[in-house]
């Protein structure tokens, strides 16, 4: 990945400077010892490397604050880091930044099942705040495949999606209050529990999603629901994404609200996950072109009702070929286990140039059609390998390469490929990053395919707030 | 009301700069006669006044822009108006501002069943794209008093919220896209209908709720909802706020999602609808200190054994003392009727007090406990008149006279009692804005109770996004 310098330069990073730090977190949570920073500069697929010369663990919001303002005072930049599990480089520090890992804040600050809120310091493993709100009978419902090891700190930083933004929304949507430690060290206090404020701007929003940016996060009051009593998933077999967009109009207007998944997946990617995954088995006796991974979450008993009736509607009216709805839990996991090996089984096939767009629920048939000619033009026998959340309009647009062709090859082609699927998600209204963000990765495409006045107001925040560049520099802008 | 001067002045409105401004969008849209000016100076109420050399009606984003354009080379200060029904002076031309009125830009522009969504200009009424939405069998939820005149511009600005945001949400959760025209003219084009998108940093947020202190709001993309099939409405008596929450709780368990309003009514405001509101009754035939008036809406037909579901348990449980399940759509008004009159049956019974406020929710019973007896500690005699949106945890706590005392040495109190209330507001962490906004009304009280950091972020954004201080003027800082 072509990397631009920062203009802060670490050069600065005198034995005093890092003791100054030390200082601040306590020697146990200062390192600087290359085997122990290793973990924090790279990231799980070995796609991005950075080095850093100090890794600081803070174990409060003091800490963070005291943290940025020396930083300030010494245009030191930083890079604010949490379960390291980001899929654009945005937590890597690319040109020897300090890096701020979140991960000691690890805190659940309190649970207010009256108000149905879970205060969260940044460094909660996104599982470990749904297992508190599951314990008192909530639903905490942001759901990834990283869900193991991210943070809400990172989780909010990214505004990550997942399967179940249809009904929830993202991450954006299920914070209502902030803490945020600003570039010079400020702290805004915006932990609030309240469903409606309307007290003056919205600042919370422009943090969520700024990739570290702005400010860093380091608490958040987030939303509980309740939690569902039953639980109900399809395999549904179909023709095309047009059928199955049918099948999800019908889904919404007889579920509404308790259509909580509904996952559009092509047969090859289905094909892949069952060659590679490991424990994966096909739901379905025959093969169809797509396939729709859905979910209803109910808190009534009423949810397989519902359910059957979809599916006895949509093969009424010729819109769904085949369907099998899981008949206990581990059924219902294996499906499960088909979507979620999908993004691993695709290293097996060689080289995969990766999208993660979205473009407005009705246009994804049309998207994926012109996308499939246009690349399988551009690359004769490459495999175009899509799937993702159709109720959200986002597909993980993949390409894997020709069988039997020259890896290296494929995958300098990464950019130019971009270009043709991005043109077209472009004229179709939609948006070259919905879930990942824009890190390095799509740092350099970001002024090509956005509003000229957008990025005029984004360098406009920017610059306001970090006027030394010191917050994750060479990200997002 | 004390209205502090706003920076810009006025007297540079020379006829040729008129004349310019008329140029824009012709002779028949820019009114300078004081009759024809008169609508647009004064609200409903009769609370604020204010002055303008002339009002423009400009039926298209390009000009609103080039008006915005032309203001800023004169430094001429605007003020923004929708179907001016906002309650606290923020579309009231308090310095003899040009008042830019929305109301001609009424286009729909479009309607996606399929992405569910739909882009209204900023001067469509809100009960029209309610009738828009349900025509194409969708639902759009917003809903509100003034739904009639106020427009959807006008929403947004406001972030307004209502007796649907349990289930929906505020306006802000409701828009997917923005076009805002700038201070300078410059025109945001935001309108996306995407669901996710991570591109860069959420600048729709800011203008959301800004009261057009930052710019014109001229367009949005909404979000639309499954049309439900079935509503199912019961009015409660019960014996106090801690119960009305055991069974908001108890509620929100059982109907998840369908549970689409929870309003808490105090005696006096119920008695006060049935004396003073027209063709109001009581639904229930005895008396009770506390009533919850509740709706599921549901898109299957099982609302109405839910509903009863509920009520049983409630009744079991001890919490509900009676309750009544409407019979039919005028049975269902009838309820409804009893609580939209509630704001107007104040007036009979002299000088009224408002706040509305909202707390997390847990806190609603201890807010009204203590509320009540510190106001009646300050003015003995005085009535508590609280009712509202307890899902929300935004109660609208309004203070009417004694009976027989002087009306205004009463209202002289205003802010006197304010500090009471706000006081208690603020220590249990709440908002002394829940969804009226800012606008002149609190303007002076928000430094108190904001976070500073906050208060100096929100400064530098006005500073940037309006250097010269022409949108709003005077209004929220």
């Amino acid at each position: 990945m072509n990397i631009v310098q920062s203009k802060t330069s670490q050069s600065s990073l005198s034995p005093e400077l890092i003791a100054k730090f030390r200082n601040i977190v306590g020697d146990k949570y200062a390192m600087t010892d290359p085997a122990d920073i290793a973990p924090y500069t790279t990231e799980e697929r070995d796609l991005f490397h950075g080095h850093s010369p100090l890794v600081l663990r803070p174990g409060s919001t003091a800490e963070v604050a005291a943290i940025c303002k020396l930083a300030s005072e010494h245009r030191i930049a930083l890079v604010p880091q949490g379960g390291n599990t980001g899929l654009v480089g945005g937590q890597t520090p690319h040109n020897g930044e300090v890096v701020i890992s979140m991960r000691r804040m690890d805190k659940i600050r309190d649970v207010d099942t009256a108000s149905n809120t879970m205060t969260c310091e940044a460094g909660v493993i996104l599982q470990v705040a749904q297992q508190r709100a599951a314990e008192v009978d909530r639903l905490f419902p942001l759901s990834l495949g990283a869900e193991g090891s991210c943070t809400i700190g990172g989780n909010l930083s990214t505004n990550a999606g997942g399967t179940t933004a249809l009904a929830y929304g993202v991450a954006r949507e299920m914070a209502l209050g902030l803490e945020v430690v600003l570039a010079d060290g400020r702290v805004l206090n915006g932990l609030s529990k309240l469903k409606k404020d309307n007290t003056g701007y919205d600042l919370r929003n422009l943090f969520i999603g700024a990739e570290g940016t702005l400010g860093i996060i380091t608490a958040a009051t987030l939303k509980l629901f309740p939690k569902p009593r039953a639980i109900e998933t399809a395999y549904v077999g179909l023709k095309s994404p047009a059928d199955a967009l049918k099948l999800l109009s019908l889904s919404q207007n007889e579920a509404a609200g308790t259509l909580t998944s509904f996952e559009l997946l092509s047969e090859i990617s289905v094909d892949f996950s069952i060659r590679h995954g490991i424990d994966v088995r096909d739901p379905l006796e025959s093969k169809h072109r797509w396939y729709v991974l859905m979910e209803l979450s109910s808190p009534r008993d009423d949810a397989r009702a519902t359910l059957e009736a979809i599916l006895a509607k949509g093969l009424e009216d010729g819109i769904v070929d085949d369907a099998v709805i899981a008949a206990n839990l581990s059924q219902r996991q294996a499906f499960w286990k088909l979507r979620d090996e999908m993004s691993a089984a695709q290293k097996p096939e060689g080289g995969s140039i990766k999208h993660d767009i979205s473009v407005p629920v009705a246009a994804v048939p049309d998207f994926i059609a012109e996308a499939d000619a246009a690349v399988i033009k551009q690359i004769p026998g490459s495999r175009p390998v899509s799937f993702g959340h159709l109720g959200d309009g986002n597909i993980h647009y993949n390409v894997s390469q020709p069988i039997g062709g020259n890896t290296a090859d494929f995958m300098n082609r990464w950019h130019e490929v971009n270009k043709v699927v991005f043109d077209i998600v472009l004229r179709l209204g939609g948006s070259i990053s919905a879930e990942h963000g824009i890190g390095v990765l799509k740092r350099d495409e970001l002024p090509d395919v956005k509003d000229k006045t957008a990025i005029a107001l984004m360098r406009a925040f920017k610059a306001m707030l970090d006027p030394l560049g010191i917050m994750n520099p060479g990200k997002v802008l």
